[in-house]
């Protein structure tokens, strides 16, 4: 770090560097006040009047005094120890604390140079705070310094995590707020201790905050005893410290003391780690901080206590009655804005003095930004993976296939050490095999003789069954400029629905912030999917992710269904080397036919959708009937509907359709990947009849394609049936198998007459046929098992 | 509990008590480990061979032994304490240990006749599991004396919480997988002790079973220290009890005692309680059981250890070797069937004599197939909660009106106590101000005198910031035969998509199984909604919950958005009383225009979709433009952008229709309320244009219309655009607004020339002059502030 003193040797703090911190402190309250009334006369140079304040005052005070407190405290622990440092606020609603803290120290300026460090600039700086056109009242991307987005709770102490893996010098302080210490992911979140090595990872510092209100109840973890705190930490793996109080000199002095012992801790524990080579689990130190909520505010507004209840959540002052502006005056003037600013509105020297210098300031530090640190990947050929195919007899397990390519990335970046995977306990469920052979899982817990690929550095991300750790420390771990994937059943991923929508706005919004560098991309496999479960069943059947990130802002979302193992390993190359995105891919991992050989694989993927003409019998003329797939099971299904039409009536002229990249079906002024309406027109013809076989709802291929000319589309997918079956029996029930899509083609086709009835009744049949024999065997048919495509000339 | 001998006092446990128990668990081990190889031969009378043998082996083994064990020792506790008695089986994928035992105790055969106790059904029981056409390997709706699915983990705490409130005398024993316990929504459940009163409410017994192993990991919990789970247990409020050991005459008499002690225990907790008036939260007690995975199967096979490690997690024999013949003759031979049951198959009396009789059985308990229990709720009428409207003109809060029909329900049901709304801390957000007259929010942690509303029987589950909770407790309670609903800010109901996905799956089963009896509806009410934000953002943005509840079984899932206070009044009076649904009301809680008088708004919901004369001038003829509305932000800009096409345009025939029950826009084909194509087409004709303004994601109304005649329609929502601004600029940037929309139907209307041009530049100019006024003024322009709706004939 540049320019920063470092002062390595305990001293006792003196009384005038405490009171100097407790002015900082006054100075971030004011501003962070001021943002949330101001909308001019930022220095009170004037006296206050209405006029001065904005019309409708909205955004959160009671978590900002506390986290300004800790910033300031976070300051002199840098400066002290010339500590990398990141700080998350996890009760991110007062985001006001960053844009103060970030302002007074130079980093809001540097890239928002509108809001410069002077009277001009306070005042825009007040304006703009949850205002329209303005910044959101959140911790959030405008925010420098934050990678944790302030408005879903629960998800900081991941987030955290994912910073510090592999980043052996960075230390993550996370605010924790009582609130949000209440979800389900945070509750979870404080196990991923048993994931940190002392010796290759820094350290997280969790401070909970205990201001003991949420928006209007008292909070748990501030309504238990001291003991119960304390067993629920030490349980947890953690030393607790704790903090407690409300008079300002003598928690400066408390919490400044505290985080001397817990920096200490943390170094010896890191050096103790590294010097003897000992990787196991340390009881890592944190902080329990209890404060007022909305400490130094009004103390009672209306006849009703604010200061030190639940009142002082959002704004102490609605401003709506005469009194309010006399307590506003009296709230803001308590600070002494004018012994802490110049006469020109900038921080005063001594002031400045506190902060830290360049990359070492919170707001500035480039693990907050991560893309400014991202490092391409050395990514080995993937053409080099492919499998020899032939067309429909070739069977493989596309994921083992690609398992394989995945470990040479780890054996290409071990140096580097910038990939990781991440998964709940399913990495092998998912026939992720080959990467076992280079990489192990990362384990901190005890260890046993007996474990299996259990390693302290182990890369794979797979021991905690949490579907919200693994999408929280991936998040965190790219957010900081690194690179990985999160493969998941199918299903499952629909527990971190709401997460991964929050990671799609968040890069949304970055995408218009020119000083925030891009990031790897957010890559979800999503595999063990709907259409075989096995030991499973109904509740492990949901392929409705893809809905849901298919209404994220198209310029983010990305979604791949390669039919085969070659075009898995072209999709998932491409998705590795993106940046900004959300990419899932639905992959197989079951033995299934393949398809394409890799020369056509990459031609197929590069291109997202096409005719299947080595399949197809139109010949280049305007087929008789569209047989379109999307997805692996769809696309045996449809291939196999194609030889039975094809062998009842060799005159019909089938068309088969794949798509690979499902965004094609979108209208190209909706979506960057959509096809023109133009040759859209010229795969799936302007009205002859589809036959859509597709891997989810079919109502996702409903609103992709409403505004296309060809409505003369029926569309197979799943519609919520089966449990514990037969892979070709889940297909029956949802009416995408062989027989149905024959049968479905045939009724669109009119001008087959008798013939066509002829061959619906053959349909019939062996669906009852294969009834039967499920219900006897608990076996599939023979035909169906040993099922092989094949041409005409083949027969 | 009828015919159960009771014997209060405390007995040593005699060695052929515990020889009994031992001899009953093996035969529970003996038919799960059937129920997983055997297609035939099911009491081993000929030696066995791999016709025998199911074709494919599927299904769970690790958890079962250790299940099998707890079922053994609840029923001993049953019997000798005379208790009501339901078990939660948290790892739930080993469903064969629940079906073994309630087969051996009688329940099983009583629900499913086919499936007798005897030799034949023996053979059945053993073939259909995991079977296709038969019954899924988890816990599931057809299985009896479960009220939590196996499939998806994290929920059996917060299943349990919801079962025992207001069941003074329930005791829900628990058993927690060591792998559930790692996820997010089972951390923070142990934190439901916090809201059970020991006065009126049931006892929970979590079981945490830690076998060590998930699929193929070790499991946190199993790898830490005895003083960290200690503590940690303590520190969440419990007091633990430790049995450990894998000698079962061992485990066995050491389980009894601590059965034993904890059941006294928990007797003494109430009895103190109740008898001293003394609702203050009491430290609970909790078994932590560990025993070795796949304990009494194999212990080696193919070299490799299975019993005590994680490859005892499924099936320990794949029968894909000869040897594993051999193996599986041993395994369950180990059992020795022969001494179990008699020549018949049926278990012999011995061993039945320890099962509880009637409902006290945990496969019979009348709280485990709640509709049985179920009581209609009492309800106020609530036309008289109407307000008087001046359509367009009068204002009023529709969360608020709501909130004093909500607040009699809570009065009317008070003996019954029945009734519980659950929300993550936004009920007086959500603007339920009302139901505060009448009743309090639950909290058992310590309690200040200026905390407000809250109390020791509150019935508002909403002072824990957790929406999986709120979740959790609301199925729980539902599926013990209760009512309530869960209001929630309209985003973060994303954080439950996959619990509510899972209670969509559960009710659709349950439909099909004619001895569980109907349960009342699981009731979402999105309220702080995207059209409105305030001090949040674009993180507080997403209507996607509808979207991902039409994909789930029509004949579960319905969604309302009332356009006014009385239409949502008139909804949720139907959502309340209807049984074995999702309803998803999307309802408004700003200051907004209401439309509709109660009589309009009865009639109006009931048809759930209707063409509003009074708004139209087409007079009952073929319209030139279709207005069309759905939710309440969307109405207001239609019913403007009405009255400035008929300002401009007073020839112009518009037909203004209003959507409240959203399925009606699908097929009904696909939907029961879908609308025929006739009605449909009646209402928004077959070809002209159709404005669509609609509360979601465009894509939705996409969805549901694609099969619909008139394509003419253009669909207004929400388009991820907006963060911290004003009502109307958020419907500006997501192009809903009246302007928006006048523009776009006249770009509809091209007869309208030259005039349609004109009007198209005025809206222009006004959507310039609204962005300068807001990034001036943070505030709407007053004519948009102050709308009023007018009839030409006002002007």
């Amino acid at each position: 770090m540049e320019d920063t003193k470092v002062c390595l040797e305990k001293q006792p703090l003196s009384q005038e560097m405490l009171e100097k911190m407790n002015a900082y402190w006054r100075a971030a309250n004011y501003l962070s006040a001021g943002q949330l009334y101001l909308l001019d006369n930022p220095l009170l140079k004037e006296p206050l009047t209405m006029d001065h304040i904005k019309k409708k005052i909205v955004g959160h005070w009671g978590t900002v005094p506390g986290q300004n407190f800790i910033y300031t405290h976070c300051n002199r622990a840098i400066k002290r120890y010339d500590l990398d440092m990141i700080l998350l606020s996890g009760p991110g609603h007062g985001g006001n604390f960053q844009i103060a803290n970030t302002y007074m120290e130079g980093s809001y300026s540097e890239v928002y140079p509108n809001i410069s460090q002077d009277e001009e600039g306070m005042k825009k700086m007040f304006k703009q705070f949850s205002f329209p056109c303005g910044v959101p009242s959140h911790c959030a991307p405008e925010t420098p310094g934050s990678i944790n987005e302030g408005g879903e709770l629960g998800y900081s102490i991941a987030h955290a995590f994912g910073a510090v893996f592999d980043n052996p010098d960075l230390i993550a302080t996370v605010v924790v707020g009582d609130g949000e210490a209440e979800t389900g992911p945070l509750a979870t979140s404080w196990q991923s201790n048993k994931f940190l090595n002392p010796m290759t990872d820094g350290a997280v510092l969790p401070i909970l905050h205990l201001n003991g209100y949420k928006i209007s109840n008292p909070t748990i973890f501030s309504r238990i005893s001291h003991e119960e705190i304390e067993s629920f930490f030490k349980g947890c793996g953690w030393k607790p410290y704790f903090v407690e109080g409300d008079d300002p000199m003598t928690m400066h002095k408390l919490m400044a003391e505290t985080m001397d012992t817990v920096i200490e801790e943390i170094k010896a524990i890191q050096k103790n780690a590294r010097e003897n080579n000992n990787p196991e689990r340390p009881v890592w130190p944190m902080i329990v901080l209890r404060t007022p909520k909305g400490w130094t505010g009004p103390k009672v507004v209306d006849g009703q206590q604010i200061e030190g209840s639940f009142r002082a959540h959002q704004v102490p002052l609605t401003m709506e009655s005469p009194e309010h502006l006399d307590l506003l005056k009296e709230w803001l003037g308590s600070y002494h804005a004018e012994e802490l600013f110049d006469e020109n509105g900038r921080l005063i020297p001594e002031l400045e003095e506190l902060t830290p210098k360049g990359d070492a300031r919170l707001g500035a530090n480039p693990h907050a930004n991560g893309g400014k640190l991202l490092k391409d990947l050395r990514l080995p050929d993937f053409r080099t993976y492919g499998i020899e195919v032939e067309p429909g007899k070739t069977k493989a397990q596309d994921m083992i296939e690609l398992g394989g390519y995945i470990r040479d990335i780890f054996k290409l970046n071990k140096e580097n050490k910038n990939f990781r995977i991440f998964g709940p306990d399913e990495s092998m469920s998912n026939r992720l095999y080959k990467v076992f052979e280079e990489e192990n899982r990362d384990w901190n817990a005890d260890l046993l003789d007996t474990d299996d690929c259990l390693a302290r550095d182990g890369r794979i991300m797979d021991s905690m069954l949490s579907e919200h750790m693994c999408e929280g420390w991936l998040e965190g771990y790219l957010l900081t400029g690194r690179h990985g994937f999160f493969a998941s059943y199918e299903a499952f991923i629909r527990i971190v629905d709401s997460m991964a929508a929050q990671h799609a706005k968040w890069l949304k919004v970055c995408n218009q912030l020119s000083w925030r560098q891009p990031i790897a991309s957010l890559n979800f496999i999503l595999t063990s999917n709907v259409w075989q479960q096995d030991h499973n069943g109904f509740t492990h059947q949901d392929p409705g992710f893809l809905d849901h990130i298919a209404n994220k802002k198209a310029d983010v979302v990305r979604m791949y269904l390669p039919p085969d193992a070659n075009c898995l390993l072209s999709c998932f190359d491409h998705c590795i080397k993106s940046k900004n995105y959300v990419n899932a891919i639905v992959a197989s991992k079951h033995p299934s036919c393949q398809w394409l050989s890799m020369e056509q694989a990459v031609k197929h993927c590069t291109q997202g959708i096409g005719i299947w003409e080595w399949a197809s019998n139109d010949c280049g003329e305007e087929p008789d009937i569209v047989m379109a797939s999307c997805g692996d099971t769809p696309t045996l299904e449809v291939m196999a509907a194609v030889t039975i039409l094809r062998d009842a009536m060799p005159e019909l002229k089938v068309r088969v359709v794949n798509v690979v990249d499902l965004f094609k079906m979108q209208s190209d002024h909706k979506h960057p990947h959509g096809l023109s309406d133009a040759e859209y027109d010229a795969i799936f013809t302007k009205d002859k009849p589809v036959i859509f076989a597709f891997h989810g709802y079919p109502t996702l291929i409903h609103e992709l394609t409403f505004e296309r000319n060809n409505h003369n589309m029926s569309v197979h997918g799943y519609l919520e049936e089966g449990t514990i079956t037969t892979p070709f029996d889940m297909r029956v029930q949802n009416q995408i198998d062989r027989f149905n899509l024959v049968k479905d083609a045939v009724m669109h086709l009119p001008q087959l007459g008798n013939k066509g009835s002829f061959l619906i009744q053959q349909m019939n049949d062996k669906l009852v046929a294969h009834k039967q024999y499920i219900a006897e065997y608990g076996q599939d048919l023979e035909e169906v098992r040993d099922w092989e495509w094949h041409t005409p000339e083949d027969k």
